[in-house]
């Protein structure tokens, strides 16, 4: 049994968001949804569906961006990561350690911080572990909404 | 709207199938299936489920299949494509020039060839068209029982 629940979506590094988003649009039909940023990790995507799936678009904001170094080594756009989620990234970890894996960091966010409607918790797997591919474990909590109607953040 | 069902699966080419079957069982709980042969492409490759989405392992058979050449030219172990599922590959692709895309090439198998269960009919879009991504657009097709119970191949 697999405590990864599903392979939530593939993340593509390009250089610019509007020509990828175009590309997606014009040939699959691809829905588009806001734009978010990353400002811990100098990086703004944009999520899509495809179908009944989910994947995104990367763009590096800063020279020292995950995306911008991913541009550089592999020489061009491509599958930047693969996110697997999981209901609980503490004990997602605990049970990885457990089978002997390890995780090559851990992101947290500023208290607060939300991105397409969710809290995220996440870590990362290396690709050199991982035959070529950063997995990215992940978390999302749908944002609390208080009694009042008010969003928690 | 789009006319691709699902992002289907993930597949990655590695150097050794046992290695990287390993590494997802081991420390995500992966769930491999059979291997299968493609001996057109000379490719060997094991699909397997992580929690409910599919993923596979790709190892090339011949020094000219698609596989080696992507080890070669990647410098290692990677993603080698995504697979999106369509209803009906006639359909999809006349939808695809529609909208001005392009199919790098169409791979037809034998009648009665199939894998996993399914007859597949299958074509690609150019990573230098797809920001450095292999697209296999594909229909998978249920094989046929006759009234006998005997499969149709």
């Amino acid at each position: 049994m697999s405590y990864i629940r599903r392979l939530e979506r593939v993340a593509l590094a390009v250089p610019n968001l509007d020509d990828a988003q175009h590309f997606f649009e014009t040939w699959f039909g691809a829905r588009f949804e806001a734009e978010e940023h990353i400002q811990d990790m100098g990086i703004r995507y944009r999520p899509f569906m495809i179908g009944e799936s989910r994947m995104e678009l990367l763009q590096s904001t800063r020279e020292d961006s995950p995306v911008a170094k991913y541009l550089e080594a592999h020489g061009g756009p491509g599958v930047h990561h693969i996110t697997f989620e999981v209901d609980d990234l503490d004990l997602a970890l605990e049970e990885l350690q457990r089978r002997g894996g390890r995780v090559a960091y851990r992101h947290t966010y500023a208290p607060g911080i939300s991105f397409e409607g969710f809290a995220w918790r996440e870590a990362f797997v290396h690709p050199n572990d991982a035959f070529g591919v950063l997995i990215h474990l992940a978390e999302k909590r749908p944002i609390q909404q208080d009694p009042h109607g008010r969003g928690a953040d």
